[in-house]
């Protein structure tokens, strides 16, 4: 399994092709069969105008890129950074930088300025491509930045960027380049993507993604029980294109041929709401956050007279926190849409449990149905460990840490050996989440390692009692954490956003027919708002500092 | 491209997890979360009676097995052939020999006995595995074969074996062995099985799959697109594992997690008819013969006041031979099933193309839909070339000789070089057949670069005319050669088995308002019977022979 394993099995090699797996292969696809597929990225939300540019176009400006990015000196293995939203000139930037052998790194524009420039400067991106709505947050960090020596600046058919007068401008590279660029031999295992996970604590670290893991990913995801996407879908790509490769869906949607709708920085549900509807999206994936309110926002058009049809909808892939079953349920209901959950990192890509397939099967038994992060998808495997590391049973009981494998999983961080030696388990990656397996690889998390709260020498489940809480029909928003106590040593305390009227009473109640009664917390705060951390999970670090302060 | 091509791009390789793509990852797979499925085995043709085993236990078996054969000698690299038609311990049998880092060499029953002996002698196999039904034909070519040390007997509940005497006996071997094997870490480049093609000219040729081909194969086809197999299907495997590895079924009902149903060696329409129905079979694959003759079947059945219920039956994949547009229409209008064609080679796995999805569209576009074999798959490539080998436009009008590549796809023929040299023009793999590709990747086969029929200095595709015959209501099947003609070099000469009463004159006529004029053949010959090749495909060499006996 290991690098260092000595070869072993036959001695004679298969006579196969020695093809390797990279992005070239998603390219040429879009480039040859599916040339005629669309990108729409939406320019106006208020009248919901959309730029519109079929693939064939997407990889010929991608060609031309390629030879700006050479003229500029560019070479394979030498980082090119890329600060943007989801739109065309991203998914060009993805394609000409990563088939060009050069290794793209998605900056996360949600990082504080600090956090931004120490993840540019750990890189050490030689170029950055930055959309011009976000070339006054680049600006900020720019003159600290060593390694940068040009900036291209993407117009998003909005605004100038004064901010930024050395750059070159994106649409002038390409205009005097050839669209044909002659793409270099790639080995599948070389790099082509790099990007920084947004952990609360520490520095960011860096997954280098090679060519071989985007497409393997990407293969496992086209499965009809996976991620089901065909050449008959249209993808709204509402995750940002900087989170773990957009959850894989440029290359997806690039090797089966779906068109590809992105909704550019305007992420408000009214703008969504007229997108969908205008696009007949049918697919799409984002955090239950952002379903939560176009869910608000149809609710309040429908009251206002307005109305959008949501119904070319088909499927909704969430990740990142626990989706409510009032949310799954709404959509189904309202929309015929399904809303499936999946569980990923950046470290492992999206979907390493995901399940469309037996999601409606397993709709009909209730209760369990909204635990489950899906099913192990092919090309992952799970297994749970106890404290000493020793393996757990999968037996849908025994909760352990949670460690995965695979040809699409991090051996390690960029340039970061005691990450590394943290993040590996003898030959698996600990994931820092905490959960059960059953037997048919049904994986439900419980918590984050660092959320779970040991209470009388016994853990409670904060993601658990999060889920009970948001089965309560007032409450729009519950995060839980532990707090310290003398007796118990720790117990749980819930912060809660309320949609309706509710007391701390009734939610109590509530809570004791859902739940073990030493589970129920002792007490409630009911906020109007919890924040969160730049994935969309809640930000409990912050959560638990503001509790700190006050006692 | 080439394994010679020096490794360029990123000189740093991601830092992901060197795991490689084995058996062994749908072996842990079928044990672990799959471990419920079932595989059920046709074993008495009269009641219908099935042996059941689940995916769990096949696992254990296989464990038991490898034990048996490593204590027999067996070591990595090493051939092991099986002689069996479709039943769960043929399964075992894959499962075990692969993942061990042995070599299978599925032997293909149909062969003329000197011509399984060359591959058995060609193959080197150690052990041969032999199902107790196939014993007397395996008895007489056993004696001249020098590399098998031991042979195997599966009993197949029906048959005991006189024939081999001193063969040792699968069950009593399995019996004495532990379920849990340590399977040895193993290259994905390593070879796992060995397949002959059974070519109508010269000696067969070997085919030797890597375990990474095999996985990429069986991803590539989980996709919805594609086979589109999910874990709620019960697969009928019709189509032998003897032929380019059951056309990956296996290894794809392993990943996806679907039943799979075993015909044993009872390929009748009864029995199947009657297997379909008790098992409620979703998804198949096999020769439009099969599927041909159980429409007759029913009809007969329903004449004689029997029916079976095969409304189970979803979606059914055909490929070898080109498919009827009356068949397509049939299945779907009396099962409510899917037909779907594809295209491939042992060469290169089936699959190759295939379009589960955009069939139902295209079935509205009447004229063209029944002439594609479907559109080209993920990680294949497709090309055409004209007689200089110069890449034609792939623009759905240009016909020439069609190359592939890709990391399923042979690099070359097992210790043979000269039909290695013969077959790879440019790091494409010739494949013999002749067709178009349009800009959207729709594969059209015109013919086998030996089929086709050159007159007056055109081409004239004899399996186009072979389309158009069977588009006759009366034509039941139907094949074309061309024969010398001294004014036009070649011409057209029709085969046809009619169904109903027609005379050459209605054919002409029929086919007149179809085809140019000068493709309608001169002569027709009806005939009762039209030979076909051990896969399934008409064997012009015999037609031709007989012509050229009787001119």
């Amino acid at each position: 399994m290991q690098p260092t394993s000595p070869r072993q099995g036959s001695p004679y090699p298969g006579l196969m092709m020695d093809f390797p797996l990279t992005v070239q292969h998603v390219l040429r696809r879009m480039e040859g069969i599916w040339g005629g597929k669309k990108v729409f990225t939406l320019i106006d939300p208020d009248t919901g105008a959309c730029a519109e540019r079929d693939f064939r176009d997407v990889v010929a400006r991608a060609g031309r890129l390629a030879h700006a990015l050479q003229r500029l000196g560019v070479r394979p293995g030498d980082r090119v950074g890329s600060l943007a939203w989801n739109n065309a000139q991203h998914l060009e930037v993805y394609l000409a930088v990563m088939s060009m052998g050069a290794v793209l790194h998605t900056m996360n524009l949600r990082l504080h300025g600090d956090q931004l420039a120490y993840t540019v400067d750990h890189a050490e991106d030689v170029v950055v491509l930055v959309e011009s709505s976000l070339s006054g947050q680049f600006a900020e960090v720019l003159p600290g930045l060593e390694s940068v020596r040009e900036v291209i600046v993407i117009d998003d058919f909005s605004n100038p960027a004064p901010e930024l007068p050395s750059a070159l401008d994106y649409e002038t590279l390409l205009e005097r380049e050839d669209p044909n660029f002659e793409w270099p031999h790639l080995d599948e295992r070389s790099a082509a993507a790099l990007c920084y996970t947004s952990g609360t604590t520490g520095d960011p670290k860096g997954v280098l993604y090679s060519h071989r893991s985007i497409i393997l990913h990407a293969l496992a995801m086209s499965g009809a029980d996976v991620y089901g996407i065909t050449s008959r879908d249209r993808v709204l790509a509402l995750v940002p294109l900087f989170h773990a490769m957009g959850w894989g869906l440029p290359f997806i949607c690039g090797l089966v041929g779906s068109d590809i709708v992105m909704p550019g920085r305007h992420l408000k549900p009214g703008p969504l709401a007229r997108l969908i509807a205008d696009q007949r999206a049918t697919w799409s994936a984002g955090v239950p956050t952002l379903w939560l309110d176009l869910l608000q926002y149809m609710d309040e058009a429908a009251d206002a007279g307005r109305s959008h049809d949501l119904s070319s909808l088909d499927t909704i892939l969430c990740g990142g926190t626990a989706v409510a079953e009032s949310l799954i349920e709404a959509y189904k209901t309202r929309f015929d849409a399904d809303v499936i959950e999946g569980w990923g990192m950046t470290e492992i890509f999206p979907g390493a449990t995901v399940d469309r397939g037996s999601m409606s099967a397993a709709r009909t038994d209730g209760g369990t149905r909204r635990k489950t992060a899906g099913r192990v998808s092919p090309l992952y495997e799970l297994r749970l460990v106890d404290v000493d590391g020793t393996v757990m049973p999968n037996d849908g009981v025994a909760v352990g840490a949670l460690e995965v494998r695979g040809p699409a999983v991090a051996s390690g961080y960029f340039k970061s050996d005691a990450a590394t030696a943290a993040a590996i388990h003898d030959g698996w990656l600990r994931t820092g989440d905490v959960g059960t397996v059953d037997s048919t690889g049904q994986l439900r998390i419980t918590d984050r390692a660092k959320d779970v709260i040991k209470s009388g020498g016994e853990w409670i489940s904060s993601q658990d009692l999060e889920v009970e809480l948001l089965a309560h029909p007032a409450v729009r928003e519950a995060a839980v954490i532990g707090v310290a106590d003398q007796r118990w040593g720790e117990r749980p305390l819930a912060f809660v956003v309320l949609g309706a009227p509710a007391t701390e009473s009734d939610l109590k109640t509530f809570l004791m027919e859902r739940v073990a009664r030493w589970w129920v917390p002792e007490h409630f705060e009911i906020v109007d708002e919890i924040l969160r951390t730049t994935t969309g999970k809640f930000d409990k670090k912050i959560l638990r500092a503001q509790f700190d302060e006050r006692h």
